[in-house]
């Protein structure tokens, strides 16, 4: 069974509001087994919505469409699927009398607007609306059908879970599509056409589960989509080709799923019960924010010290005059003292730095924009070392950041393989 | 002129990212006096996005694709455009000398599939990418043109605003359809329905600008939108209806448009030549991290230190043992500390400090979740404030950096209208 969406609001088609209602719906009908192949999306005009749902139909079996069910003028859904489905509009007397109660309930006026909202498609089977008014339907002939719903999200996401869902499920039937599962394996440290590389004969063979690489600011998901009769058999579908990406690209899977790398990083800290103190200059607190962002960070995470100017970085770090003067902060002794020094100061197990230049001014030929040094240091020894990002400045502090991680969480698992005692 | 949307990407039809660049080009081409009537989603299959074209070139002037222009295989935009406009796919070797010095500079491999990006149908004009790798280009057929960008947020946008924008304003000419400018004012401190409440009268009764509120999770946007033949007449439409909701909500109105409150205090702390070092714990870096995303921020911003174990408070902001043990590390008194602390820690003329409790753990009915005091120190006196916030960790964290900007901002108005010299 093909199913497309569509959504109807001008406001879409101005930018004035995302459209969280089509995203919402394509994640649940996956999770369905329905496979999605199109999506369109229509302002409040009854013409150019019976032309959309006519293409719609033309190509799948059922359109889910959201939005233009109010009772405004602009509000037409009804009116253009009773044309495309050769009916007329008819008074659906339940939901007038819902209407009516609830006018009576709010204390507000029943004007004609409100009641025009029962109108719909004859032959329709009406999906009830807790929440509000406008109500949805179902209507089919031959063997197509549309399904609308109302736009407001908490109105659409109740009627779905109530009425639609179960609806498309039970259409599915037994023997139909299943499951389509999908696990994201979580990368860092190579970009994505690195990390296509080592793995591009598993992506040409590949058609259960299918591997997606997906570029993001600062990392790459690789997306693992199997369909299976069920839930345990997509997930056995899954699991060997999981292995074998990890087997091929090591520790730079960290993650997968919702697992971020400082969670990650955050488990092992606390795994070998180590403490970690930070100090940032580049990435402007930004290190900081996203450890304190996993909840229980307070028990390994003890500060994290944005020293922007030469001053803080001298009185709060520890840095000398002296390697500022020869060296400067964008440098490795820098970093070096930085990272020491942050784990000095609060007598922290591991000290982690950043120091680098954002941009877009500050950049010299000798140390253009983009240029960054890393320093993490524990009580046997100090490292550093310089990379070379890209991007506009909140990129560049962004990638600073996820490469400060990734390093801690490389150092981490060295120390884990090598059975470190805490 | 008619242009369409379309966006390509498996990923936006499993609703697993949503579709924020469909918004943003809506709405920067309704500004332009645009008009979009349709906007179509399709997955990453040449078959279906040819098809997909083919419907939207049959209705509209142009379409402007973003995605699916990436390195690996499933990257399919270029071949699919190529297809429908007759053509086959040619190397751009300025792209691929582009690519080529890319990988250089990143010390990358440089893998046939980072080259495939430089293939772009023949006839087709490039469009540079300045932030990454993946070129777009606009191909035009008789009277059809097709226009295509990468789906990566930052370099889809800065491409259509170097590129893409100004081509259509040229194509657009003279005498067209006229404009819609929006103005969205930004209001931080008071909430949506007390905003609202404030000038009901005023969205009752405008049409031209329309004044639409919308709240996000630590602010209200109120965004302004007038329909004129040209900019000059949409801009006399506004003006006055700006003036009079600023007269009513005062300095709760701290900017517009994209002028972020870290932005305009910043401009304030300049233009005062003043100093600013902050004091974070629960909101873990985030001001840091957002004062620091302004360009130039290094000219006031001297520090942010988050001390988030409570040995750090002591020995980073000099703390008393004895405020920690009276009053604890979520009290006035510690919020005063920390902002004196901070001041004089690395002699700035500012300190500021935020302490509070984000949980979802270390609540208690004393002390809830949500329960946060700010600080404000200068040479002259110490100032703190409580404030109770709701919601989820992160929404704790991002509103209480927000109340702690907007507490300096006040403070900084209230210099200025005091004629406080620098």
């Amino acid at each position: 069974m093909q199913v497309e969406l569509a959504s109807v609001g001008t406001e879409l088609l101005l930018g004035q509001i995302v459209d969280t209602n089509a995203a919402y719906l394509a994640g649940k009908l996956s999770e369905l087994g329905i496979t999605v192949y199109h999506k369109t999306t229509v302002g409040d005009n009854a013409e150019r919505l019976a032309a959309a749902l006519r293409i719609s139909l033309g190509r799948s079996d059922v359109v889910l469409a959201t939005g233009g069910l109010g009772p405004t003028d602009d509000d037409i859904t009804a009116a253009a699927v009773a044309e495309v489905m050769g009916v007329g509009l008819v008074e659906d007397e339940a939901t007038t009398e819902r209407i009516r109660s609830f006018a009576r309930f709010r204390g507000v006026k029943l004007l004609d607007s409100l009641l025009k909202q029962a109108l719909v498609p004859k032959g329709a089977e009406v999906i009830p609306n807790p929440v509000g008014t406008a109500p949805g339907f179902i209507i089919s002939r031959e063997s197509k059908t549309v399904i609308t719903l109302p736009g407001v999200p908490t109105e659409m996401r109740a009627m779905a879970e109530e009425s639609v869902f179960p609806y498309l499920a039970q259409r599915l039937g037994e023997g139909d599509a299943g499951v389509i599962l999908s696990r994201v394996l979580r990368i860092a440290g190579m970009g994505e056409s690195q990390a296509e590389a080592e793995i591009s004969d598993l992506i040409g063979q590949q058609t259960n589960p299918t591997i997606a690489p997906l570029a993001k600011t600062h990392e790459v998901f690789l997306r693992l989509t199997a369909r299976a009769p069920g839930r345990t058999a997509a997930e056995r579908l899954i699991a060997p080709v999981e292995a074998e990406i990890r087997q091929r690209l090591g520790n730079h899977v960290y993650g997968a799923d919702e697992e971020s790398l400082e969670l990650v990083v955050g488990r092992m800290l606390e795994a070998a019960a180590l403490t970690l103190a930070v100090a940032e200059s580049c990435t402007g607190g930004l290190i900081g924010h996203r450890i304190t962002g996993v909840p229980g960070s307070s028990r390994y995470f003890l500060c994290s010290v944005t020293a922007y100017s030469n001053e803080s970085k001298v009185r709060l770090l520890g840095l000398s005059e002296e390697i500022l003067r020869q060296h400067g902060a964008v440098s490795a002794p820098a970093a070096a003292a930085m990272a020491e020094g942050v784990r000095k100061a609060v007598h922290a197990d591991i000290g982690m730095s950043v120091t680098g230049i954002a941009g877009p001014d500050g950049g010299k030929a000798a140390k253009p924009v983009g240029l960054v040094y890393l320093g993490l240091a524990d009580a046997d020894e100090t490292v550093t070392e310089e990379i070379r990002l890209r991007g506009d400045r909140a990129m560049i502090k962004e990638r600073a950041a996820q490469m400060a991680l990734y390093r801690l969480y490389r150092t981490l698992r060295t120390r884990q393989a090598a059975g470190v005692p805490a």
